[in-house]
């Protein structure tokens, strides 16, 4: 079971279990049932522990909150970041257009969803993720949410997965009062990703 | 043709189109000569312009020769790097242990392979591998060599497609003199990956 290897792995081993498999999941499938399916508990076991993250993942901005990218499948099937939360800081309403997985590493988020009703935006009902609680989200069941940091006294972290280059997807943010669309490419907080990848240490260890 | 794709791509979008189109024949097959045939044109197209390589992994060092990580597949089926000579700057003979394929970027490089010979290491021919040159490797046909920076003023690098994560691969590095092997693991010399993937602008501009 990887869900298992990714528990038992030293340190950051457990991030690069968890990548591995998100590639071989991908290149085994693209159906988004399957893809959301397996992809939750590779992604439970990884937020279940929080000694892993890279520091320049983990940082907050005093300003706004900060999507950095982790990593990016060349054939851009899905991609990894951190969503760090300084205190207070939310999201407008948007959209993801793709499918979506949603792990809490480090405080907690509350999440309000929305859907259309009669040309307006109606929420539908709110929740709060937890330390070690995943979510998946999907634009076939409806994928508007406003999101927020839900301690406003410290730094909360989530840990997402989408099906596609989530930087570069065109996306759109609404006005909760209006319903105007406005357009959204959320781009990167980082120009520099953690090499994970150096085991050089490790393997001269043996 | 992937290979005129990355021709005409725009900077560092040829890079991306590299790292998919590899991404995607790791995934086909796992035929050493089939990877290194459908590999080469690609990476010869990569190495046939010089306006793509991020500023930070380019930068040689004093002392020693550099290698930096740009990608490694999650599976560890492939991982590119960029290796970045000083003015003089040389490798002792060594071995690779996996497939790879060198592609001159700027400057030039000379290799001088090795074979064994009654139990010492015998040089059997060099050569200059000149901006634009591809050359390709397999420990099927012998991988022995050592390399220097060709020019004694300047710079030069070359980029390298290995058939592993190349720096935590369990190599050797050979005495000239007496054959002697002492075990090596190159490590990387970056401890962040430039984030090649934000094409947020692109997507905005439309
Ligand atoms: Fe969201
Ligand atoms: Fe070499
Ligand atoms: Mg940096």
């Amino acid at each position: 079971m990887t869900a298992s290897r990714i528990a038992e792995a030293e340190g950051t081993d457990c991030l690069r279990i968890f990548l591995a498999a998100m590639t071989e999941l991908v290149g085994r499938t693209e159906d988004e049932d399957c893809l959301l399916r397996e992809g939750k508990p590779l992604l439970a076991a990884l937020v279940a522990r929080d000694d892993w993250l890279p520091a320049a993942a983990a940082t907050p901005d005093s300003q706004h909150y900060q999507q950095h990218l982790l990593h990016c499948d060349p054939l851009e099937r899905f991609s990894v970041v951190s969503f760090v939360w300084g205190p207070g800081q939310a999201t407008p309403i948007h959209d993801h257009g793709v499918w979506g997985l949603v792990g809490m590493l480090r405080g907690a988020e509350s999440c309000r969803n929305y859907v259309w009703h009669e040309g307006s935006l109606a929420p539908v009902g709110s929740h709060l993720l937890r330390a070690g609680q995943v979510l998946s989200l999907s634009p076939r069941h409806g994928d508007l949410h406003a999101v927020a940091n839900a301690h406003s006294d410290r730094t909360s972290i989530s840990v997402h997965v989408y099906g596609a280059n989530i930087g570069a997807v065109a996306r759109s943010v609404f006005d909760p009062a209006t319903g105007a669309r406005k357009p959204f490419v959320s781009g990167y907080a980082n120009s520099d990703i953690p090499n994970i990848w150096d085991r050089s240490e490790a393997v001269r260890r043996g």
